[in-house]
């Protein structure tokens, strides 16, 4: 098979973008800025949904389904909010076509326009706000703890698959609690589930910590992120979760009697992932033959390929083979056989390559004779040849083995692309030759923090939970700091 | 507990709405003709979609993902669709808010309007086939077998919660095949799949056949159905599946080379249900008193109230049930133990029936000196004292029986209100007297069929498979006709 990737080191962006679109996990659409996510990304996306839903779940939350729309007047209630997605947004203006007179197919009917324009959902806020509203009288009616599986639009002008679509899915987690420290904790929780589903599913360590005043969600008070590095050494924001305050209580006038009878506005944390996830997953992890998956996201974990001639020794190698199957099945493994007789074996090892299956098991006639079959690993590409005894068991260990030495590959890329720098010569140095991430002390004002970026596009993307107070002065203003922030070029 | 509840006699449509607004299924929303799903109404949706979802994968499909916007001239390439979907749908013209001059909030900016308008899909043929000409190229790429989760929109002018909604969640299969066979194959095993799902899990009887030409969806050649009765006599379409023939191969030019390497276009069906299935749900089964749950669909299958004085007795309670509940879990019953304290048992026991709970549990002082449970049934209200000892393979075996004892209750309703009628004098005064399903001969035409929806408003459902050949003349035309078909009101 011919190479069908660029390879990463020559153009990285075209790599991610070929690795897409040849691994059939999404392709571009006649939409603008909108994408088909293909059957092979969708079941590596629910995937990612049921055992998000799963931790959701188990933390006391449960699903709602809230309307598309929000009427435009919504929108301006909460001002940060307003400026934060007013300009980028889809508007429906109009409820009916209708035939052109001159002939040219259908045309907007000028009588049906809508007496106030629908902003499809950019996030939600605004209409459960006003939802919540009616659900919420007293302290007994709090925490509500609901999420949404939806899709949401953002007119994105310059998009990428995964990374940045006009539309893309997602679950937008809304709490309401009867006071400033459980919302708090519920914030914390959640980014805690995010960092836990990105390091123990996806094998992508991640950096717990709060965002600047000037990254921070449109309407929020804190946002809490977690940042993963990408193989190019950019940054990739990968879930957030947001302290709102009282902010949308007060937008929508949601109050409720505490314990002791007083009236007071209700607190609210707002909480996401996106299908950018799958960005994540996909170059974290991947290389030139194509995409590496860790096991517990991936739709195969095992495939098996019969090396062939001639019907009878495909039988013979069936029999063996479905007794392997229904062991690895009864493990919990996700296994697929394919038997098609019009590829040859060389083209389909090198199509689950592409896929990223994290084991493939190979048996031919020689095998059949010593009980053996061929193992290999994707993601360090190993081979080796095993006993068919206790295979199945063996495989189900691997897939284990292999889900942490992903993880470790990129933890040890990470720590060895992260840099602690202490002038702005040095963060300037970093950024340009090696980039990655870089610790650094900041004065704590947006000021500073808009000039770095100005003249490096380098932004904050979290004070670290982690990391330890310290004193130093700011890279770049000079005065003093009590704790290094995370620095990077970031997606 | 006060009456909730209008009575079904007294006002159906009122019963229903208030239902679903009391027993927290769903609520009318800011936005005109949207809904919001409520929590314990989407957990149902939920249960609903995991049962599908099994199906449509034991049958092949897998699920992917496309676009909400439709560009305008995708809408106008088949003829018919553009008929069925102009008139009732959501047109996104701009792409951006900005600032009122004159201080009035957000308005829309003229300066950001699109080239070619796009619709929020009501239903997605026609972006699918779009794409599907870019993965169709031989009969190798055949079939293709996809299934959607989404949200789709058509405006419609007069909504009811679930029933007919703006904004409504469904599934759309979208299916192509080498042969016409194999298309209308696919067809009906989807109606089949849908049908037995109706049917085991909903516990709803529902008749299987086709629609006539007046009734078909827009762009198919054929449609088939499920229509179910609802306990005011009136028919609700629960599911439909289309074979849609060439008719979008032909508009979106999507051909295959055959095996013989003969170019030819390529054969379409599509299928959905959609959160209409909620409003199917709640009519056929729910009384006065509440909703009425099939056991395989309810959210909490057992609920177990505690009836006690003190903590002491709680505790003692709690450890007997703590038993119980684990045991129930092993069996895979969901079970809930709703020990709250500012709620006394009678007002639960309200609470619950409102919901449909099948089961529940209710244990105090006496069931602990006696070892005994009380076991009370929501579908027909009976109670029985039981031995604690085997309670739960009891409680299993229960929840099966409920789930038969539904259907049978629907089913014998359905037998009851299904009348053959000979005559249209007879039609008529069954439709106004007695309501329900009418089979009757009819002589094939749409003109005889438009005139009779004209003077009574019942139409055709179907033309059901399972009624045999039958020489006879149709009810208002007199000629000749081989087979009964259905006649309803309908919603």
């Amino acid at each position: 098979m011919a190479k069908v990737l660029t390879s990463k080191k020559e153009n990285y962006s075209q790599w991610y973008n070929d690795l897409v679109v040849k691994a059939d996990l999404a392709e571009s659409s006649a939409v603008r800025g909108c994408m088909v996510i293909k059957p092979y990304g969708y079941a590596i996306w629910e995937n990612m949904q049921a055992e998000l839903d799963r931790m959701f779940k188990e933390t006391g939350h449960v699903n709602a389904y809230f309307p598309l729309f929000i009427p435009k007047s919504f929108f301006s209630k909460e001002a940060d909010h307003v400026d934060g997605f007013a300009k980028e947004c889809a508007v429906v203006t109009h409820y009916r076509l209708k035939n052109d007179e001159n002939g040219n197919g259908v045309v907007v009917d000028p009588d049906a326009k809508l007496e106030e324009e629908l902003i499809v959902r950019p996030t939600s806020e605004t209409i459960i706000w006003n939802t919540y509203k009616n659900w919420i009288q007293s302290y007994r009616d709090l925490p509500i703890l609901c999420n949404q599986w939806a899709n949401v639009v953002r007119w994105e002008m310059r998009t990428r698959m995964f990374l940045r679509t006009a539309e893309f899915l997602w679950q937008e987690g809304h709490t309401a609690h009867a006071t400033k420290q459980e919302a708090l904790e519920e914030t914390e929780r959640m980014i805690n589930v995010y960092s836990k589903f990105a390091q123990e599913y996806m094998a992508l360590p991640v950096i717990m910590g709060a965002k600047s005043d000037e990254e921070r969600f449109a309407g929020a008070l804190e946002t809490f992120t977690i940042e993963a590095l990408m193989q190019d050494g950019k940054a990739l924001q990968s879930g957030t979760s947001h302290f709102l305050g009282q902010n949308f209580a007060k937008a929508f006038d949601v109050k409720f009697a505490n314990k002791e009878g007083k009236e007071d506005f209700v607190w609210a944390t707002s909480w996401g992932v996106s299908t950018r996830l799958m960005g994540a997953l996909i170059m974290a992890h991947s290389d030139d033959k194509g995409l590496v998956l860790p096991p517990r996201l991936a739709p195969h974990q095992v495939v098996i390929v019969p090396i062939y001639k001639g019907e009878e020794q495909l039988n013979t190698i069936r029999e063996k083979v479905d007794v392997i199957i229904n062991e690895l099945k009864a493990l919990g493994v996700r296994v697929k056989f394919d038997d098609r007789d019009n590829q040859r074996p060389g083209w389909k090892f090198a199509e689950y390559e592409l896929k990223g299956v994290p084991v493939r098991l190979a048996i031919g006639a020689r095998d059949l004779e010593n009980g053996t079959i061929e193992v290999a690993r994707r993601d360090n590409m190993s081979k080796e040849t095993k006993e068919i005894d206790g295979i199945s068991q063996y495989i189900a260990d691997l897939l284990e083995e292999i889900q942490s030495s992903i993880f470790k590959k990129a933890l040890d890329f990470r720590t060895e692309k992260t840099t602690k720098v202490d002038t702005y010569e040095e963060f300037k140095e970093v950024l340009k030759n090696k980039g990655g991430f870089i610790l650094a002390h900041w004065d704590g004002t947006t000021e500073t923090e808009l000039k770095i970026k100005n003249e490096t596009k380098a932004t904050i993307r979290c004070i670290p939970f982690d990391q330890p107070e310290e004193d130093g002065i700011c890279i770049y203003s000079g005065k003093p700091s009590k704790k290094r922030v995370l620095f990077a070029l970031a997606y």
